[in-house]
């Protein structure tokens, strides 16, 4: 199952850290392609970092060279041992939602990654084709539950009944994947859960021993190692920390000056590594 | 502003009419591309319909080669003079919803269209690169409020205080228009409204004068020209209504055998504007 391959790899590295690579035209150092950016970051990082995310909405801003782009970044991240995470947030009905799920957690294809982000708000007759991947090709999702967003209360927060709309999600996404529970105790229906809400963390943590945590947040956004550490289980377990800015533009950080691209970037993945050993330790 | 364009051009063709061009590979003919395709039903209805709407789905499943076909048949059928909808249900935060609204909505690009359907489950402010997007380059946007599938009520129906969620979420979708308000009162922030849902289209027509309803469900998934008049207002405006397999694949339908491939496409295209029209009359 791709989950327990996930965690396998999170506790070889002893480093639950999935690095977004989200290539800005700013982050791009002059004369580098945005292939070769994300080639070397790569190169920088895959001895040390179990996963990679690809946040799809920056290669479909550049058009079908950048959707190449996409499409090569995910066979080199796989051809380096990566676990790939396509950050597409994706969500439609019947055999449109089929579509998106064959694009990107099928068989084969040009898209398609290890795990998808999904979007659940038109319901879960939309989340079955994912479900039905899932379980076919050993692909797995992380559905929206409370992202790390300023305005992800607006909707995500109002009260059904006696609880936020989030958690009546997160319920949910606990029973798609009841029936899919890997070796490690967690199942290949994972929740986005953002970094910037630790009480909310906490007691999803507590109410969701069975799912997995994709942790957005962490660095830029403002969640702290401190805010984080409620993610995770007592062993230490259940969740991944997504770092996208944080890492990607080190070689444009003043912190790692007189270092080369590559060395940056692996400074800034070692340091938030080490970071979140601080406090799982 | 776009959505007087919408209007006008529906008023011209007295037809309420979006076509889906959502081409699952068994709806076309042995022997056609994809381009092909999708370039003959646009030649058989572009000057009885005024807009068409791509499900981006169906091109991403098909990978690099798909979206090719998606970025020629928008620029086809602008070509053509039809207004385009990118029917893509994007929704993220930050710098990544402005990827996407300049992906899909922006000022040239592969992919732009002159509307995108957009996913609010995130909250306002992932909604405003959209808005933003809007106002600068002249274009629409379709909210999310209340979808055409089975399970769309296991949280858009949910009860919020008084109301169910999709009401909130329409109420927003009203305000985050009240400032693009065109000249037939109509907002270019408009609404995705299934038509399964006769009662709650009646209200929400009700509630919401200015937005402008999309509305999903006819013909295939069930809706009745009978159940979207509710989707008019008194004028008979203020709604476009979509079908997808009911018109691309009239050429496999028994009803319009012995007719060419375009012929079909157009008689059922014909058959639809005239059981709109009977019942706005």
């Amino acid at each position: 199952m791709i989950i327990d391959r996930l965690i396998d790899k999170i506790n070889q590295m002893n480093n639950p850290t999935v690095v977004g690579l989200d290539p800005q035209m700013e982050f791009v150092p002059k004369g580098m392609s945005v292939l070769e950016f994300n080639t070397k970051v790569i190169d920088a990082i895959y001895d040390i970092v179990p996963a990679i995310k690809l946040q799809i909405a920056f290669y479909e801003a550049l058009g079908l060279v950048g959707l190449e782009v996409y499409k090569q970044t995910i066979a080199y991240a796989k051809e380096k041992g990566m676990v790939v995470i396509a950050d597409i947030k994706r969500g439609d009905i019947a055999s449109t939602a089929q579509a998106y799920a064959n694009a990107h957690i099928g068989e084969r294809g040009d898209f398609c990654a290890d795990f998808a982000t999904i979007n659940p708000y038109m319901g879960s007759d939309t989340v079955k084709s994912w479900l039905d991947n899932c379980k076919i090709y050993g692909k797995g999702v992380f559905v929206l539950v409370k992202t790390s967003n300023a305005g992800s209360g607006d909707f995500q927060d109002l009260i059904v009944g006696d609880k936020p709309l989030y958690e009546v999600v997160a319920q949910r996404t606990a029973e798609w994947g009841a029936d899919m529970v890997g070796n490690h105790g967690y199942s290949t229906v994972a929740a986005v859960v953002g970094a910037t809400h630790p009480q909310q963390l906490a007691d999803l943590r507590a109410k969701l021993p069975h799912t997995f945590f994709l942790v957005p947040g962490y660095g830029v956004q403002g969640g702290t190692s401190a805010d984080i550490r409620y993610a995770f289980d007592k062993k230490g377990g259940g969740a991944i920390i997504n770092s996208s800015r944080g890492i990607i533009t080190a070689h444009q950080n003043p912190e790692y000056e007189g270092l080369g691209f590559e060395e940056a970037i692996r400074d800034a993945t070692l340091t938030m590594r080490n970071d979140l050993r601080s406090v799982l330790s």
